[in-house]
């Protein structure tokens, strides 16, 4: 070992100590008599002291020569610091330097390694090796190896065991773009890489494993957007013999957990919410509850008063602010520039005053007068000080707009505090959606989830109303991951893959193995899937999930460190017989 | 929850109690007046009992229509069991059954589902997700569980972080060859999935995280050989600021660890062995060392008799068989049609009894005599009831065929008990091989292991003699895994990769951001990979790493039971650009 010790643990304790560091060049401070130097690693930071006094003159040259970065050796004695500095918790002390060596120089880097950086996110990406020396960066990949360790020793705990599932699978053309790999021992045949481990922890559940999880790598062909990779991390999980609660209870549990070892904070117990519930109250199917807000219906009453643009809308839709009425004139024309903005994309914004008197002033006074506006307040339970905003237009895309604002002024208004947590089970999504491109129905979660069993007289008669057995664990407005109960009979599976348009070829070439695996006692299962990725970024604070992942492509799918994608030689084309 | 309780846990202690169990239809036993059926789950098996006093019609009607690995729900109360059955932990009590209901019925399995079946490998294969609910199968993925977390918990302890290392990175030609993945984001460029996490864990060092691990899948596509597979995995693992010697203690205490708390088995201290002697003593870099028989020279002695086949040889190689003088000359014969076969391709077989009276009897009398067969029992150290088998030719390929006869005799003998566990660290490779066909040295274990600091001499004056700084562990023969202090100054990498023959603009290309980080001050550094499906085949007791994965591939590589890979539709390769 090149070291005694690391820089983060030394302690009044240790005064006395002849010590052996290691690390990095963080800070020198010359004063000429003497000089300081703050010695880094990944355990924190020690500082060191060397002098004309202390110190011999091949250790002072030395000191004087080295740059920020440095790769060290000292050896020295642990000695009382006169300026305590309290920030640090090895600030106590600091080290006589005998002998200093460097193991390692270092050019100058492009950015600096401090907590607030000079350098711009590609530069970091490039560099990532030198970011992650960076505290923030660092302490993200810890929390996020100390959130796996608690998921896995949770499960563990639970009776769940950890399979591994293939990474070289087949290819589906359900769901989203598969990543192909092609096979040289078998000719034009081809690899996909998992977009998910579904259809295997389904067999593990036919083979009678009970209680499965997995942390696995993930992959989608999409084109990228912010904050989606395409390789991304999952903790996947399957349960024999279970209801819908049972899933719930352990997924709540865990999540708990986690919070509560990772962060130290305690979080209430799950909302539950239909889909329909939060798709009416909060125009969204992971609603930030957090904050209230929710959506009032004021169709009926704000309809047949003569103002044309309600009038002709399906539905009217109102969110109170409370304490609202001291926005200006001007923070109102922002709200509407927002609404009207392409990514809202509505047309206006109604705004109704509920003054200090009782009296109200809306941007609509021409149509509706006191008692008129009387009535929406009461329905919206607005108060004196209160503001009232109106969207309107058709339904879903209403509640789609007014969920937009609504976030937006939860934000502007400090409802969104990144140290509250307030999660929810959104229960019961349609089975199905409608595509009006393909002309047919898709599985809203995806084909092998079970329809409750209260809906399944309507697989036949109307298979949009069919609802799931499903559910999507919700976390302060992100939608951390989902499940449901499976379809573990082959006949209803086979009148899911029919609706779904799929022909019985098609099915059996593509999901042939499941359909027969059900034929041999596949018992009532279901399970879950939680983003990783997101997990960590949501218990750690921050919105971006890239800053939890090591080695992070960009939105082109580039790892711009090791410069890949790249061109293969011909060679290893020929081999596989590609053009 | 469908169930109270589980198939394994019943015990005295709950006669009287409720229960509902689910699990598979394992045996039915109908003697008329009374029906038994074993019920199992995951966690055992259970005795259900029915007869026409206890149960109802419905039921015993259910329970005669039953078939293997029906899926049932019961209910009913525990009751003491007559006949008690020892082997089983719930085996004092069986279910009064008062209610069943079959969830899932099953065709006749294809091959029973019992600790021995009557299936063959690929049946098996075909049918994994039957082949798991087997006893062995089903154990043996519960054991990798453990050793996994067994791992992950040890290295957390010791200050390790699990870090994350990309799927899809980059191609390089050196090595084994890649799977590569097309992208489409980036015409006509490729990705490869990792043959290791090498270069990113390297730099994890140079970004400071200091000690790193991964349980994690890597990918060779290469002409499988029995229990290759193409997608395999590994514990791979590096540290900062560390020598040799540091590396060898932590993972020789994390595999005693392991053998401890999986298997209740004590490990004695890993022996340590340079390549030179492991090549001298055993003909092999991985020996095993759980029995001796190992190699002496008697060349000098054997030769200037007047036997061709010795006076021609570059060495002369004998082992000693203690008490082998029992070999009938039957089973002389067979060992030499052995050494014959193609598998491991000697001449012949000199054999050299040693009698209990104190004379020799050998199969070349006519060459050697009595003082000439003392001088060789003498050097091999042989006593009265041993024998001594030679073999001879030039030295590396006596050996290895020496090797084979050694271990197959220590099979024969008894001497491999797969319930001892033997270690040993093998160190001082040789840094460089030398290739007749490509004319080039390449790297014995890879471009970035550091040579012994005593060798750095004959860097460029005899490179062929440089040892590595590396180290193998093997255990019981079997090459666990292993690793190597690293470069970590950029100059003497590139010195490296030119005697690789790497060009500067080709070493550039490849790995150019690894000799870029290596300039921004990199820590000395090493580390280990050991191989995980090796190593819990091993801890298993079992030679076949294929049983210790859940869902392996055939040696063509493919995957028999959801029949991957396949061919794909135009429209995905039309998205990809590729003929």
């Amino acid at each position: 070992m090149l070291r005694t010790h690391h820089c983060g643990e030394l302690r009044a304790a240790h005064i006395g100590q002849k010590v052996n560091l290691c690390g990095w060049v963080s800070k020198v401070r010359d004063k000429g008599f003497v000089l300081w130097i703050d010695l880094r690693d990944r355990y924190g930071i020690t500082q060191l002291v060397l002098n004309e006094e202390i110190s011999n003159e091949a250790s002072l040259k030395i000191a004087r020569s080295l740059g920020r970065e440095f790769v060290l050796s000292v050896k020295g004695e642990v000695i009382e610091r006169e300026s305590k500095n309290d920030k640090i918790p090895s600030g106590a002390v600091e080290i006589r330097v005998e002998d200093i060596e460097i193991l390692n120089p270092s050019k100058l880097p492009p950015f600096t390694i401090e907590n607030d950086t000079d350098g711009g996110e590609d530069l970091r990406m490039q560099y990532r090796y030198l970011d992650i020396r960076r505290e923030p960066v660092k302490e993200k990949l810890i929390l996020r190896h100390k959130v796996a360790q608690l998921v896995r020793n949770y499960l563990s705990n639970e009776n769940f065991i950890e399979v591994e599932t293939p990474v070289l699978i087949k290819s589906t053309p359900e769901g989203a773009r598969d990543f192909i790999v092609p096979s040289r021992l078998n000719e034009n045949q081809w690899y996909a890489l998992p977009q998910s481990p579904q259809t295997f922890k389904q067999l593990l559940m036919v083979g009678g494993m009970d209680k499965y999880f997995q942390i696995v790598k993930c992959f989608r062909d999409e084109d990228l957007r912010a904050d989606r990779q395409p390789e991304f991390t999952q903790i996947d999980c399957e349960m024999s013999f279970v209801e819908r609660e049972d899933i719930l209870t352990i997924f709540e549990g865990m999540t708990k957990h986690i919070l509560k070892e990772a962060r130290g904070l305690d979080m209430p117990k799950f909302d539950r919410m239909t889909y329909a519930d939060a798709m009416n109250l909060y125009g969204s199917d992971k609603p930030d509850t957090r904050f209230g807000m929710s959506f009032n219906y004021i169709t009926e009453v704000a309809q047949g008063k003569g103002f044309g643009i309600f009038d002709s809308a399906e539905s009217v839709i109102a969110i109170n602010v409370k304490d609202g009425n001291s926005y200006t004139r001007k923070e109102i024309d922002k709200l509407t520039d927002f609404v009207k903005s392409q990514q809202v994309g509505a047309k206006g914004l109604i705004y109704c005053r509920c003054n200090e008197d009782g009296s109200f002033k809306s941007s609509v006074d021409k149509f509706y007068d006191q008692d008129a506006l009387d009535q929406w307040a009461s329905i919206c339970g607005a108060e004196a000080n209160d503001i009232i905003f109106v969207l309107s237009g058709d339904k879903a895309t209403t509640q789609s707009q007014m969920s937009e604002l609504r976030l937006h002024i939860g934000e502007q208004r400090g409802l969104r505090n990144p140290d509250e947590y307030k999660a929810l089970w959104v229960l019961d999504f349609p089975l199905l959606e409608y595509d009006e491109d393909s002309q047919r129905y898709h599985a809203m979660h995806h084909p092998f989830t079970a329809p409750l069993e209260q809906d399944l007289d309507k697989m036949e008669s109307s298979p949009g109303e069919v609802r799931a057995n499903a559910y999507d664990m919700v976390i302060n407005g992100v939608e951390v991951g989902g499940g449901s109960i499976r379809i573990f009979d082959k006949d209803l599976q086979s009148k899911m893959f029919s609706l779904l348009g799929f022909s019985k070829e098609d099915a059996q070439a593509q999901f042939g193995f499941l359909m027969q695996a059900f034929e041999y006692g596949a018992p009532p299962h279901g399970g879950i899937a939680l983003g990783f990725d997101r997990l960590c970024s949501l218990i750690g604070g921050t919105s971006s999930i890239r800053d939890y992942i090591a080695f992070p492509k960009n939105n082109s799918g580039r790892d711009v460190m090791i410069d890949a994608p790249s061109p293969l030689n011909a060679e290893q084309l020929k081999d596989l017989n590609i053009k």
